[in-house]
């Protein structure tokens, strides 16, 4: 079971017939894994023969190595070990983010320090950015309407989602692969979430499992988790009885804007480089079963956990108001074109709450509406609140966050953004989160409020 | 009968009452053809006196040679040949046409390897190129509205065309002079097309015949032939003639939205340069009917075909309802600007489908819809079917996809869009293209549906 | 009388008591006319006391020079004199005109040889130029509408303006100070305008007498003459008798929308640095009555001329239906923002049309509606005449026209902007400039025909 | 008392428990001023140990001298005291600002000579200056529509604010910190304003006191008095008091919509590399009251002045109908976003006038309304008046103006600003400021005058 190879020896194994590779210093000879593996058997091939530890690392949580012991037949020589570089690097103490002043200048400052393969994963959208970009500008286009005379000492964000409370009503989306962008992923996410009581919803595709992001959360910290329900149904459900467990998670949210990966280019350009078998996307939905269907999905779902269920993605009124007939299994529903990663040309969440206000205004009343996309200043999350959203989510912010500073990167994040949304609502004249509402809203080109 | 000529000796004859040229090697007196030449006779005479190989070559087919074989009078001196420069160059093995991930790409990499004549061709557009800019651009402000819980493991984009069944709702449109980007021409496309089942419209001034682009096609491959009425009605009879004896090409297509040639500067630029008397596109309408009118021609066109007739070209809800009347004998209309060729600040296609939808939508119970111009991603596709197309038209696309890789280029263009369609539908919530419709639409100003 | 002055002795008188300035080598004290010189005192105590034909001699008719006869009072040393720079230099024969593909292409070759100081006169306008490039995006922002299946063999582009018949409907505005450009000066323009039988408007200020202007015009040629009243009337009197005189020049045109010089800060850039009094505009206005009153105006001119009267510089409705009552004396008007060069953000001439089309349609039937500026391409004349123009005139077209290439560059603008109409006609489906209306356009944003 | 003591010897005291400045060579122990510190004991502790009089200059008016005279605990050695660099550099004479064609080349010339702490100041605007730049922008979405015939040798400019008579309708904003960019401050702002008849609004956080801002008044001068309310409600008090003395201050004019500060990035950039301990904005803030609400504070003032009070910062119809309530203490309304300094994306005051124009047009026969923000062009002048302002307000040309030129630079900048108003007002044939009306604009998008 021990028995020393040399990497040219490793390296005749890299067919299908017979397929080797060498992870943190072991071999494993993964064959009978081939047909099997989530990312589809040529996310392995195309590594097979040698050290994987590297591409292996920051995108599967540890307890894959579990799975794969059986799998092991040996060691490699210890003359020919790689330098330990399995870890992505810490690039925290490189910048003091306390001088960062907005969440453009934490974009920029990650961009220079994370790899140019985690870059290309999360700055990456559908074909042109078109919906991306949108996502911005379009917050850029709503007017506020500031109110005087108002005390506004207090300025009380505070909210509660779905009943449980939460200190800010901005959230971070899931997003996979934090460790592509430093070596705490999720669970450095985790920490700043704690620090200032925000809500933050576990990506299926996290790199770390859901026990070891929640593992050293405050009592009072709220988790989500995010489901992409498996070709392999029995995947899902394991996972969702592992996350039964876990208290911490109190909600489940079904993604449903991503039944296929948007193509994502600069993603892709990266990896026809240096990858040449696909990008990570496109890894990340080989498993994912594309037939779901209302009643079929939330049938089975229910019946494997009993947690309240959010659907994540919608995009058209018509979809809201389907949802909203669901409660109250389905709780809440968050418009979201995946940050413009799925579908290029999708109406940013913005406008889908205006379709929501104007053609089933009464969903409002049954279940809580979050959004996401686009949110980069307090103004975008002060322009959603007034809206109808009940909470914002901010997916790529974070990430550059943790990429430019670690904890306190993602922590730098969000107290920007908190800072910016009290400022914003002492500047509007509200003094809690409850007050928002449309009248606060006009836009640029037609200078007169919203009424719908 | 095969003299020997120096270059000096031939040089002498470059006027208008002795005019010879050299074609493959073989000396000519084409004096007495100057007349009839339906580029006019400038554009002989500016090549005259000397090797005109090169300028003759790509641009006409080679039974043209047969016309002239009586005029030819000897022989160029072996001595004084040029290096066979005849073919226009294939750059097809130069670029990995697999690393280019879209139709943008495709363009910039054909721009790099193609000739510059070719590139002033292809590119070129009326005045200032604002409707050129803008058939792509109004597609942009379009936005989508995905719908969730569809169950898209199946995306069928086969649909029929007049009855015909294709493999995508995407055609090649006709585009004169593919010989000028790639040596394959029309001929290559036709292969593309073959791989993907893609109807493809012969122009009428294809640089191969339309026997010769026909030749090697599939059994279940469908043409179009692109008629542009000539002056000399015999000769637009008798092209017919051999078209009608050609059962692969299954329809006619007139084109009416230039009956006289759009101001493309590029292309003027670049000839007046190298070729003074006038540019590819000035030849290329020397010899066209300005004069038709809907009676007339169409009395006379059916009396030269029996094969179904299209309208290309069609820009107001007016013409549209016009050519409806004359239903069955045109049973499909293609809503075009010419690429932005013809008249600039003409409205895009997208804009005329509207039209048609508000003052005359039993138009789409009688005859089919298609559109051309501006097409660069499948979401465009997608919208346009969406608004009522049968099917969408690429042209430059299919050119810019031979230069950069020959019949792989054109395989490539055509996949990539494809798998964008499909990849969009999926997104969408749509399994077939037949359950497109205008619901699935909204603008980026306006954010409501679409209803009329 | 013919006392011969050196330099030296000159330079000392270049104050308000005692003013010289050396013209054409002779010695001028011109002390006595700076309280009645049009352009102001400062105009001419800023050359004073040195040679300043340079200064005088483009913007000045060589009648100037009777006028100051008496003042003569020698002539500059020999030895001093300097080389003959008094003539703009023709630079026509530096560029070939032919290879100028559109008004662009010949604005940047005018700017390239043209004086800077020209350049300046030419190319400003109010403020922040905003009008001026309004003038020509409105253009861009309406779109045509095609139809077809029209014979367009024929194009008759010929019309008539209040009953003279004309070549195009396409004439030359008045602009000042020609000569700054090319020495041929409005007398240039005059033969290129006889050229293509186009009518031209001969300015106010033109740096040529009217009869010089007209002296070599075709018996065909139709003239017009700008009219700014100035402060001393009796010099307007003047003009308007030497005018009525000329059987050349069919109509008064008079300026209404400068009753003061716009704020031209290029021009006064210039004359900041090296003409430190004021701009040239500033001395062209200097002497401009700002008192004009409808009545009053009216009734003195129709004493002064029995020529047609033509409003020039009407913006809005109103005043364009005020305007109508007046027929039969003022049998046309002209929407003009004066090129942009009055009020910075006035409307475009376009906008006046659509209002007057919207509130006062029946003004169509009572006078003609000229418009200008902007116009840049053919398509832009079309779109004016389908709203309702019946000429447009191009101003500085025509000068960079004249700079560029003197006559053959102004022929070669208007014919560019004829081939251009010609080709839109024809494209657009229209055989004479009788058949162009609104059914024609529409617009980029609202995708629908104007049917006001 | 007057101790000598060396820069190592105050260096020891830079902490809470002890804290000295050097102060124009004298030495404080200002440890017991910290707690009571406006701007809050950092931005004391962050220059203590060290001569602060650069930091200290510019930014507090004299008297605050006298108020720590009791703190002074001896001089700094002679041999030690810093070269005289206590004032801001005058650098009027480097710029002849009669070459200065517009406010726009003005802000370049200021930007080049001031310091870059000033620049940043004066600059800076909340987050993205979204709508710093769209209050001007939204200027030049507007058109003027110029009649004709209109007789405009006068043009009067003159008229009457709160029934004071001022020489134009363009008044100085209250802006801070004057001195930061020349060592005049509002004082050389004075000397300007006097010179052309202007109002001028002296600010709360002036670096002048009132009675130093008013000592050299003209008797027909026009002041009024900013006033931010304090948490210490008996400075504001005191403030009052010395303000009620003055009668060169005829109103009190009450800032609203900065209750907090916004966010401005520019300031905080500079301050976060020299000045480590906040903005010059977080300093001037921390003494503010955020608790203000209508009936409390107006009762509270009505109490400590008599003088008529003046609202500024209302954005919304429904704030200035609430204010309309409260006259005739209430006399005026300024609309105004604070020059887009306070909250990003609010709207321009062009917007809140076409609102109040909309919904509650009454308020202008009930009282004033003013605006500012934006205003570059005498045509943004003009504009404002058309739509109902009664004055016009500049904030930063000012500040710009005094440091390209001191009181040359101020008089050059409200010079350009008036000769454009007349300028403009000549062009659009209104001879006064009361024959301006909503007729004579309309928007570029929208071709039709408004009519609401």
């Amino acid at each position: 079971m021990n028995k020393i190879f040399t990497s040219a020896e490793v390296a005749h194994h890299n067919k299908e017939n017979s397929c080797w590779v060498v992870l943190y210093g072991k071999v494993y000879d993964v064959t009978h894994f081939l047909s099997s593996h989530p990312g589809g058997a040529q996310a392995i091939l195309r590594v097979s023969g040698r050290d994987a530890t590297d591409d292996f690392d920051p995108i599967h949580p540890p307890e894959t190595m579990d799975s794969i012991q059986s799998a092991r037949i040996g060691s490699l020589s210890l003359d020919e070990k790689s330098p330990c570089a399995t870890q992505t690097k810490d690039t925290s103490d490189e910048i003091d983010v306390s001088t960062l002043l907005n969440l453009d200048e934490i974009e920029k400052a990650a961009t220079n320090v994370i790899s140019k393969r985690a870059w290309a994963y999360y700055y990456s959208a559908a074909d042109d950015k078109i919906t991306k970009d949108f996502n911005t500008q379009v917050y850029r286009s709503l007017l506020l309407r500031p109110r005087v005379f108002v005390d506004c000492r207090k300025c009380d964000v505070e909210t509660e989602l779905l009943g449980w409370k939460v200190g800010l009503p901005i959230y971070v989306s899931p997003t996979a692969m934090a460790r592509l962008g430093h070596p705490r992923g999720e669970a450095g996410i985790a920490e700043a979430c704690g620090a200032l009581g925000a809500l933050q919803i576990i990506a299926n595709n996290s790199s770390l499992s859901p026990e070891q992001v929640v593992a050293k959360a405050l009592p009072t910290q709220v988790f989500g988790w995010q489901l992409y329900v498996q070709l392999d149904r029995r995947a899902s459900e394991a996972m969702l009885a592992r996350v039964n467990r876990l208290d911490e998670i109190k909600f489940v949210i079904l993604t449903l804007d991503a039944p296929v990966s948007g193509k994502r280019e600069d993603d892709e350009r990266i990896n026809v480089k240096s990858h040449p078998a696909g990008s990570v996307s496109a890894q990340l939905f080989a498993g994912t079963d594309p037939s779901l269907t209302w009643n079929e999905t939330l049938e089975w779902l229910s019946r494997h956990t009993k947690k309240p269920i959010i659907f994540k993605g919608l995009q058209t009124h018509e979809d809201v108001a389907i949802a909203a007939r669901y409660t109250p299994l389905v709780q809440a529903v968050i418009l979201s074109n995946h940050g413009g990663r799925s579908l290029d040309t999708a109406p940013p969440a913005v406008h889908t709450l205006l379709e929501v206000r104007k053609f089933c205004p009464h969903v409002f009343k049954k279940m809580e509406v979050w959004v996401d996309g686009g949110i980069r200043r307090g103004t975008d999350v002060v322009k959603a609140l007034c809206l109808g959203a009940k909470a914002v989510g901010i997916g790529r912010p974070a990430l550059w966050g943790l990429g430019a500073g670690g904890v306190k990167g993602v922590e730098r994040t969000l107290q920007i953004l908190l800072d910016e949304t009290k400022t914003c609502m002492r500047l509007l004249g509200a003094t809690t989160v409850h007050d928002l509402g449309p009248h606060y809203v006009t836009d640029a080109l037609f200078p007169f409020p919203y009424t719908y």
